[in-house]
Parts: structure tokens; C-alpha cells; sequence
């Protein structure tokens, strides 16, 4: 298989989120857009320990371009990026399951809620003393069962680069993969300042 | 000696999880079963520290087949690996002195008990909304000792994955070294956000 | 390019103050001062992937002598790296984003206050047995309208190594690189100490 | 300079340490006994970033025997380790700053007390049920000025492998630099537990 940047990404990439406790127990994950190109990792792998070559490519309709040698599946989650690809024109999808993801749903009924940090300012659009919000929508038996009020979620919040999902995690969107890298490290940490805060009201 | 794969593994996953914070202090460990190969780290050695020519090689009588060329003793878990091994034909069984293992049995009686999150899928036979319980045992002075309770929990309790040990840590077991990895991440994940929920009450 | 050993060491840096929690999210930045040569990283982007080649180099003034060859911008605190430089005559300015920093700027007023720590031997000028104060600025929605109010706390404070922004981060300073990392380590050690001593009361 | 293992391996530790949070902003630090050399590291140099060649090796009376090549000062705490080795005859000390231990000199007076933890196991001369204590005592202004009380609580307290200094730290010891290491992870742990317990009451 010929080297390809993007697949080589998705690799690190997944080692890197693994460290910062975002995929643990082959949870979570990440999707690239490159034109009509989208690398999606496959399901139920350690993210610690994927290789380039594990990395499915396939196109806007989910048609599958190049896949894995071995027997491996596509992502649970690929209906859900091709639907934020498709609606907002992102160039990558970040699904984290971190901890503090869990913890704000149980904080916050509806949205997520916080002002003047200066963290907000990498979200793209929010200045420091602007109100900044994240929908929260349900959990679903079935990964796939969540594109509909995903979808909704996104197209009722014209603002939102995210979505959380009740006692699961979040989904985070950006311009490029950079930004969406950006924006789930800003997201992760305003969560992380609110929860300390609870903790120590 | 000769390069083997699962003495390269076993080394190799003792670093990880010693980073994870599961096996400090020399406490806990991994063992793998290939057929009738069970490897086995020693008892005592520092898990971050490990080499693949200290690894043990027993079959599932605990004759030791292929041992270090030091003077290194067998893990003391070795009887219960091998009666783990012996009850539910699992592929691998991690024991692991997380701190959350042992704040959670702290927390619950009897059982550790929770549902409504994502992370209940990573263990097989859960869904998200099932309720998902762990069963919680006595310590003893030797590690040995604690064999007939943590067989007698497993018999007890068809569908976990995992036993936990009151102010001592858990063993957690699957399929393969892949599925135990997955389910101990999923475990202690659970482990972590029922602690964290206690403490923004 | 050639090789520059202070490229290279902000590069380090920003991978280093990365794993510590700092400059996630583009957010926080270093900059080194030898004789007038000052060396600044570009503003926006990953501090964990950064390379010695994206690094500027800019005088007093702020004139750029050297710049990337893509087309990167410096970074927006490139105006109070300057003005501490001129003001104190430092070797190094790192500002951090810790969520320590957030959470001290919430639970004091004015001024960040501990006594009797021995990190405090840390910070130049302090015994462990004396008042170590940092004081806490107002944030703004620019980076660069902070200059002001950091450079009146520099003054109004002769003993501080330090100013903290509130809801943002903290800036520090040192005789040398290493010095500042010093500092920046003890400050940010001291302020996890007084947090988790709140949630202990 | 020849290459000798003592030197190596208190480099690796110093940055083994750092990466545990027990010797961050240049303080805390590690001596290895070989026979009558002692190998002690530099004072106020980063831990993270030391190098063998600059580790000092001195004898037991505390005469210089090499030294680096530039001009570093020998470790604050070479009274400290050099009485420690001449009273318990131990083969390491470690002097950690973990947070940990500043906080359970808060939590506790005259002594650290747990009880029913596994890890205790890992303190040589406890087991499980046993009730293990680690003496507190005050700090002072200047480190050497601690070798007095340490030496006593020592000598007082015949089973501890270790000694805590409010606001400052502790000092681990065993009869070989992995034991000393061993004790140093469990006590860190057990603190731990102990601290997370009180922020679940």
C-alpha cells in the first residue's frame, strides 16, 4: 500500500487522543475530509495501536474506495461523519468519549453553558465575553440512531462546532483537521474549568 | 533466546499500563494464553521495567516450561491466572491496582452498579441502557487466597467480564489479549466517572 | 534554514508544555530573549507539533529578522513578551493556559496567596516561610490590550515572577529559560496545591 | 567521561520522576549507595533534563570524588542521604514533592496511618491488615537543617521506610534502588487513595 498523509494522520492522531483518555477502549475516533476523499478508522480497534494501513477510504456516499487487507469493519460512526460532512462542509469529525464529556451532561440539561474564559476564543466565532453553548441531545441503543438529532442539533445551533451526547461524548467539527483538533482541545478544557468549579463550590 | 511475540507484548503492555497508573509499585500484571502456552510476568519486578526474556512460559497445570535465566520468581497471581484460565477459556486476564478499582469499593457493596453510559458497550454482552454490575470480593494476606472466591464469583455471576477486590484492585478478562485490554480501559473508565459523579454531588 | 539551538528549544518547549496541560488548544506560548536576538513562536498553531523552522526572530522593537517561509503570523503576545523584556530585562517569557491558573483567579481576589511551602524556594527572592503573592489581572477580548494593566502589576509588584489574568492563564518570567521554566513549574505546583487543599476543607 | 551505569540510571529516574510529578521546577532528586560510592545529582538543575555526566559521585563522609566539568553544586539534600545511608544502611534515597505528600501533611498530624490497602504489601515489613505509619515532621528554613529530625524519626520509628516534611515532601528508602523505587510508588499510591477517600466523605 502506497503512503498516503492522511491515513498516516488518522494513526498518530489516534495515539495522541488515546493518550489524552479520549478513546480508550477502542471508543471514540476521527474522520478527515480531502475533496471527495474521507479516511475513516475502523470499528472496534484500539486506537493506541492502529496502523496507516487499518484505514478505510471512501466517499461521500459511503461508498468504500480502499480498505484493509484483514477483515476489519468501517467505523460505527461513519453514517454520522458522512452527515456532518455533508451538512456543514467540515474537513474533519473528532468523536471523544473523554470523561469530562460525561460529567458536563450530567451538569448541564439542554446545553452546555460558559462566559468569560479566554479558552473560548478557539472556538471559531467566540470571542471571550460571548455566551458560548453546546446542545446536548440524547444517547441512542445504536451509534447510527443518533445522525437524526445530531443533524437536527447542528442545523438548530448555527453557531455550534459540537454536539454532546448524553453520558457518551461528543462530536466536534472544524474548517480543516487543525481546527477540529482546535476545537475538541478548547471544548475538552472550558469543560474540564466547569467541572473544577463544581468541585469546588 | 528466541524473539516471541507474546513475551514482546507482555513487556510492552507493562510499560502501557504502568503509564495508566494500573500496575505501580510492582503490584498487578498481564497473562496471555496461547493455546496451552500461558505466559506470565514474575513476581515482584518493576512493570515499567520489564524485558521479554523475564517473561514465564507455564502450560495450564502451572509447569513451568521456559522460565528467565535469572533467579526471578513466577507472578503470584499465577494460580489465579491459571484458574481464570481453567473456568471461562479467556485468551488474556489483566490485574490491575488502579486507584479507581479501589475507591470504587469503597463506594458500593457487594456490587459495583451502573448504566445509562456509551462505555457499557465496550464490555460484551452490555448495552448502553443495561445495567451493568461488577462483582466486589474480600482481600486476603496472600494473593493466592483469594482463588476460591474469585472462582466462586464467576460462577455466580454469568455475564461479567471482571472481579473486583475490596482495597486491592481487579481482575478482568475476554477472548483475546485485544478484548481484555478493551474491557479492563472500559472497566476502569466506568470506575472513573462513578467517582467523579460523587464527587460534584 | 540553519540549525538554531533556540528554535529548536521553543519547539521542545511547546511539546513539553503541551503534555503539562499549558498551551492546548493553540493557546499559550513562549519566547526567548538572547542579547537582542528574540525568539517568538507563530500565533495559532498546534504547540505539539511545532517546528524549530516556523519559529520568528524579531528584535526589541519587533522588528522581524527572520520568519517562516510559509505564511505563519507571530504570535499575538508578542507585544507583552516585548514590553516584559524592556520592563524587567528577563531571558524568557512562557505564558500558560493551565487550568490551575483559571481556577486560583476564581478562588482569590487580587492576589494569589500561599505560606509555608517549600516550593516556594522555587520563585527567586522567596524562603518557604514567607507571603508568596501573585497578582490577578482583568482579562480583555484582545490579547494585546493586556500589555497595560500586565506591565503596571510588574511594577506595582517588585517581587513577583508572575501575573495572572483572570479566567485566562498566567505569564511568568526568569533570568534565563531555564529559570522561567523553574518558575512556571513552582507557581503552577503551588496553585494545584491551594486547589486541592479547597477541595479537602 | 566513562559511561557508568549509576550516573545513567539516575538520569533516566530524574526524568522518570518528572513525568510522575514528584521532582517538577528542580527540586526533589535521587542517591544511589554502591558499595562506599554515592552517586547525587546536581542542585537545581531540571530533573527532566539532567544529564549522566552531571551526576557527582562522593563517599560516605561526603568528599567530592568526580564531578562535572561544569560548575554545578552537589544536591542540597547530600547531608540528608549521606546520614540516612549511614544509619539504615540502605542502598537509595528518593526525596519526592509530590503534591500527594503535601496534602496528607495537611490531612494528618504527627503520622500518615492506612490500613487494609494491598499495597501496603509493597512496604517491606507490612502486610495487608497491618495499621502502616509514616512520621511527619516539620520543615525548616534550609534543607540541610532537616537532617536532625529526620534521623530521629528514623530512629524512632524502626519499621518506616520513609519520612514526610510538612508542606515539603518525603524521603524514601530500601536496600536497593528498585526497592526504594517500590516503596517510593507505594507510598505515593496509598497517599493518594487516602486523599481521594477524604473528597468522597
Amino acid at each position: 500500500m502506497e503512503y498516503n498523509k492522511y491515513k498516516q494522520l488518522i494513526a498518530e492522531l489516534g495515539k495522541h487522543f488515546y493518550n489524552l483518555g479520549w478513546v480508550s477502549g477502542t471508543g471514540g475516533g476521527i474522520s478527515i475530509k480531502d475533496g471527495n476523499n474521507i479516511y475513516i478508522a475502523p470499528s472496534g480497534v484500539q486506537k493506541d495501536r492502529i496502523n496507516p494501513e487499518d484505514i478505510f477510504l471512501v466517499n461521500l456516499n459511503g461508498d468504500v474506495i480502499e480498505k484493509p487487507l484483514n477483515d476489519l469493519r468501517i467505523s460505527e460512526c461513519t453514517p454520522i461523519f458522512l452527515e456532518i460532512f455533508k451538512t456543514n462542509n467540515s474537513g474533519a469529525v473528532i468523536h471523544s468519549h473523554s470523561v469530562n464529556t460525561v460529567l458536563v451532561t450530567d451538569l448541564f440539561e439542554d446545553y452546555f453553558i460558559c462566559k468569560n474564559l479566554e479558552m473560548q476564543k478557539g472556538i471559531e466565532g467566540y470571542g471571550i465575553f460571548d455566551e458560548l453553548k453546546v446542545p446536548i441531545i440524547e444517547n441512542t441503543s445504536k451509534e447510527y440512531e443518533l445522525v437524526g438529532s445530531i443533524i437536527k442539533a447542528i442545523k438548530d445551533n448555527a453557531k455550534t462546532k459540537a454536539v454532546l451526547v448524553n453520558g457518551h461524548g461528543i462530536y466536534v467539527w472544524g474548517n480543516s483537521w487543525e481546527q477540529t483538533k482546535k476545537h475538541a482541545e478548547c471544548y475538552d478544557y472550558l469543560f474540564k474549568v466547569e467541572i473544577e468549579r463544581r468541585k469546588l463550590l
